[in-house]
């Protein structure tokens, strides 16, 4: 009895049962679960009490995925170059030892600006403004000599470089070349007319969870003085504004279609990064302990990329998670791309239903030739 | 019902609290805390069986952020340079591949010079004698390339440098021109006539510890063929030469008044450390999985950093914890000092009784403003 | 009553008492267990009901400490030196970034070619054909710039090196120069009259292990495609050709009596090494997190160092340990050598019973002093 709605295509039967395995074991489990391969959706699933198929929902850093596509468009226009310095772009930014950094180490984590003290007030996060404060700041370590997650602020640094390379907003020129014309329903700024489709993602409250100081590095990064990260895009006017970092709302399919988008065209369509824009933009650029984390973590420029304890694809994946356990990557190896949203949080970080059912797509998919 | 003596300033009554809630869970734990803020105390507790207020105790490798007020005002003097090679001062230090490890390198645990085969007798840690032996000694890693905890000989470090720099005995020094005139209740060599004060460290035996090979990396830290850390403070003559690696004792608010007297002055005196001096030493030289155990850990110059596993401050704090789990550090985002000494030694590393009473503290002093 | 076979020398009880009672407390566990020390076997024992004195079994990755004894021989001749690029002897070596890769980073790890996509065939192993295919190949990550365990391809690089500087076999080498000579019994490539005596290891299949993506770097390590580490030595065609990497079978005492003819000689013969080759091959190359496991690993030239979560010996140690638990190594700072093979593979990683017998070898020789 399958208890999902949705289809799998011939080949995929496996993901069907893992998916349904899932739902029989968790009478609250909800989600969708989306995979595209050679530009064709191979599964389409949705699942659980709390989620239909139009279901738009929170997924957190996924975004950083989706932004970091426009910042592939950059570098692919020859804009943006990830071999000069931040500061070329934005004279600003050469401040406290900043001055040589460049962008592919910035978009890696490796500024050492996770946070200003005091915080970010929610509605300036996606503002000249918030640019302007972490420009002024001084780093927490010395630039492009240790990584450290930019939970928010990472976001901040790409919306930013793409105000200065085109006096665009990142999410304006984001519907304008990816969400619109591949039809990629994850936006970077819910339109008004799509909020009855958004359901607030759910997440258990910890109680008597330790104090986080608002200073320390793990403060700064969560912005500690002024949100909590969970709350975010079950906020309007966060998920109105579209923040780069974790603003982004959508569906699985959204996700597995972008990622698709990118690398391998959808329907027949070209795909609208070249492979050189690709292995630009995923070359691993650092892995190792992080540094705002103290856990092991791999980044690209911008992307997530797979390491022994966030394993979700092969050695040419990039993608991102997202604080919900959400995921969305490709695979070029497999000319794969997948959507991961469930709709109540889960612990994101341990080998849970995403990577499972990431590894279940993957195997299906190489059993194909 | 207080079970605990002495007091806390009005807005600390949540340190209280936690102290008392401690106490009551553990009829054997005997701990004293104090914090200083913008120079005046506001937290001055003693509690449980084992301890008095005025008792002093052995306090370890808190000993070596004592040892470095020491360095600090040396740097502040211009009579020692953290950019200059060790070798500069002390031109035997430069043999086998140790001529350009700066100072600054040496004191962030980077020398690669963990022990001596044979170890130190017990009487030699304090002579100039120990740091010919560490001179003429071959690194086991290459300098300023890992690093790797110096349990015991970055005290000969810092003592040899005081010496070569000043002609002075570290200890002296510090008894000179700090722990007298800021009426300090630490020592680095404890007098005769303050014996009677002095309370063994209690710790717990650990029956059939596995054995530790003098000649590995973890055997010449410890110093594992004359003595084992723990007995330390306990020996009289230890804690009479006060080395400055772990033979300190005193009192949790001696801990305290010495961080606050260097930082925000006490009592309306000038801070003994100039904004400049506490920038220089207390900026991170190293992060990462420590050489000697495997383990993440941060330094300044001598001095902890705050890090995702061993979290005590924002991320301006400086301190040092202990093998028993004292810990004595500053903290100024938030005008801080803090100092804690527990009677009987605790596991350390975990975030146990220090660092949820230094969270409370802060979070206190958070909530005046 | 002692159950085992064989004799310890004076001095050596403990050593004894230890294997017994690993005996006593498992019924299935059998194993061999050697030492020399200046030389001379001062442990030799067998036990449990699947292994005799005479048993060879396979060692697994031993075999990589087995092959780099050719390598130190060729860097004591003269015809290989670590600091020249591997692209020197290896001119088709040179591509994708590889060309300024030295001997030594390749040989530590540092090359970024945990394998090629497709795997190799396990009889291409040992061939040139198979080299040639890792010199194309595009690494995954910045040579030089990290580490990886190659716990494969590592063996591809030394044979070829091998081949390309003296025109011979690497297994061919080993038999001519040092098994031979010095009676080893430990085999790269065993002889079809010494079949007789091979006993397959013995192993637990892990039912419902995670399916392993052979794109990934894990499976690009263990050449998921086309076979399972474990089940190589038990192939007789693997144990014929004796593939550096994992191919090697042969006995504890062989293990432990290389490793003597090495360090100190055995029965007052000349070391084959000198000691400034034993200080060039086994000086740390890389120290830190691994790129193919995650976890923390230590390197010198090949043989792997002792560090906190694989502490086998003093800091002067040097050896290897096998995917089964057994584990090779000498100790120059004991006059040590050792050797260990259990029939049925253990858990590896943990500091299990080869930790534990090694530590009572180097504890019973430290006393005898």
């Amino acid at each position: 009895m399958q208890t999902s709605l949705g289809f799998v295509a011939p080949g995929y039967a496996n993901v069907l049962a893992l998916f349904e395995s899932l739902l029989a074991e968790d009478s609250r489990y909800s989600a969708q679960l989306a995979a595209y391969h050679q530009g064709l959706p191979v599964v389409h699933l949705t699942g659980g009490p709390d989620m239909a198929a139009d279901t738009l929902t929170g997924a957190y850093s996924c975004s950083k995925g989706v932004a970091a596509m426009v910042i592939a468009l950059l570098v692919q226009d020859g804009v943006l170059e990830l071999d000069r310095p931040v500061a070329y772009y934005w004279p600003d930014f050469a401040v406290h030892g900043k001055d040589r950094l460049l962008v592919r180490e910035a978009l890696s984590h490796q500024a050492g600006l996770p946070g200003v003290e005091g915080g970010f007030a929610l509605e300036e996060f996606t503002t000249a403004g918030a640019a302007a404060r972490l420009a002024a700041a001084a780093p927490a370590w010395e630039p492009g000599r240790q990584f450290g997650y930019h939970a928010l602020t990472i976001g901040i640094l790409m919306e930013e470089l793409c105000r200065r390379t085109t006096g665009e907003a990142l999410q304006d020129l984001y519907d304008r070349r990816i969400r619109k014309p591949q039809e990629v329903e994850f936006f970077l700024g819910l339109p008004e007319d799509q909020e009855p489709r958004y359901r607030d993602v759910l997440y258990d409250d910890a109680p008597n969870q330790p104090w986080v100081d608002p200073l320390s590095l793990e403060g700064l990064n969560s912005n500690a003085p002024v949100s909590t990260i969970m709350e975010l895009p079950n906020i309007r006017s966060v998920r109105a504004a579209g923040m780069s970092a974790a603003g982004g709302v959508g569906s699985a399919d959204g996700l597995a279609r972008l990622y698709a988008a990118a690398t391998t065209g959808v329907g027949g369509g070209e795909p609208f990064l070249t492979g050189g824009t690709i292995a630009a933009m995923t070359r691993e650029q650092v892995w190792g302990l992080d540094r705002s984390s103290g856990l092991d973590n791999a980044f690209a420029v911008v992307f997530m990329k797979p390491h022994p304890s966030r394993n979700f694809g092969s050695h040419r994946a990039f993608g991102h998670e997202g604080a919900n356990a959400a995921l969305g990557f490709a695979d070029p190896s497999y000319g794969l791309s997948f959507g991961y949203i469930p709709r109540r949080a889960e612990e994101g970080r341990t080998p849970g239903r995403a990577h499972r059912l990431a590894a279940e797509v993957r195997r299906s998919t190489a059993g194909l030739s």
